[in-house]
């Protein structure tokens, strides 16, 4: 056995540990807390497992499911950023490009390749399982807000011209969802905010 | 668009989110808090990822991952059962098995089937794919608790022998992971508890 091998591998897995001390704006579906980033990659890989049928173009599952259970980690090392506030997006992406490096260079040479591959793909939205993968990242936190908006238990703060625009990538990914999406967005979000 | 498959498929991923709110006895790596059964879910998918190459037998990685992603949606209904603690296994079996009805039964009927399938392979066993898997779910909060162990930050009150029986299954997954467990255990587990 490769003992070195081992061991970076097993230094990695301790190390993602950290992305369940980091809080999410999203709120659990009971309302009594916000979830961490490791639960919400937890959920978008059961979103994507059971969904990937609204996808016209057949994805590769397994890539898919990688990206879902990875896209987040540069945030062990970038921290978490709320897509409704202004922020510098290049400074933003600078980060996580470097944080995306620090974190996959922890592993062996092979697997710290594949995955950051996997996460530029993810990061860049040109593929198709890349878009899907996107989608999903989105509409998970989508499905939770719909919920506490519509047992009313948590006032929208984010306008339907806000949600619009932050959900539209569901479009390229799957008209049929786009046109659910789009329903739940006039019901549940408000005109504008005040 | 079958709105009523979407609508089950919606419900399912909404009431699984209770998953984020059952916590298990396995502390974070920072020794904060104990980690929730998402978490863990997530965790442990993640290791079958980066670990799967110490398999004897080749695996359908897909397979492994969908096991590692919905192994424990029991534990909504069922709540989780510590290892290490005495009870009646029969009943927990029970238990879950009629838990995985309910959970899975939310689901359009394709899935449903699929998925208690799956959970069914992953609680008999008897399958490589299923003992990877298991075994999997006993190194992740190995891992963490051996961390915690070396930090001194935690005091053990898990003998070797407890601890060897427990990590055992192993030995069918992977005879390198074994030998690297079984030092582990020596090195960081009393030989008795007072």
């Amino acid at each position: 056995m490769n003992e070195e091998r081992l061991r970076n591998q097993l230094n990695f897995l301790i190390e993602i540990d950290k992305l369940k001390t980091i809080y999410r704006k999203t709120r659990l579906a009971d309302n009594s807390r916000c979830e961490t980033v490791a639960e919400h990659s937890w959920h978008f890989s059961l979103m994507v497992l059971l969904l990937h049928e609204y996808s016209p173009t057949e994805l590769d599952l397994l890539r898919v499911l990688k990206m879902a259970l990875i896209h987040d980690l540069v945030e062990i090392y970038s921290g978490d950023t709320y897509a409704f506030i202004h922020h510098n997006a290049q400074q933003v992406k600078e980060n996580e490009k470097k944080a995306a490096i620090d974190i996959f260079n922890i592993l062996p040479q092979d697997q710290c390749s594949e995955l950051l591959s996997l996460w530029n793909e993810f990061e860049e939205q040109k593929t198709f399982d890349s878009i899907f993968a996107n989608a999903m990242d989105r509409f998970q936190p989508f499905i939770n807000d719909c919920y506490l908006a519509e047992k009313q238990d948590h006032s929208r703060d984010i306008s339907q011209t806000q949600m619009i625009e932050r959900m539209s990538l569901v479009k390229k990914a799957s008209a049929e969802l786009w046109t659910y999406i789009q329903k739940k967005i006039y019901d549940n979000y408000p005109d504008s905010i005040k």
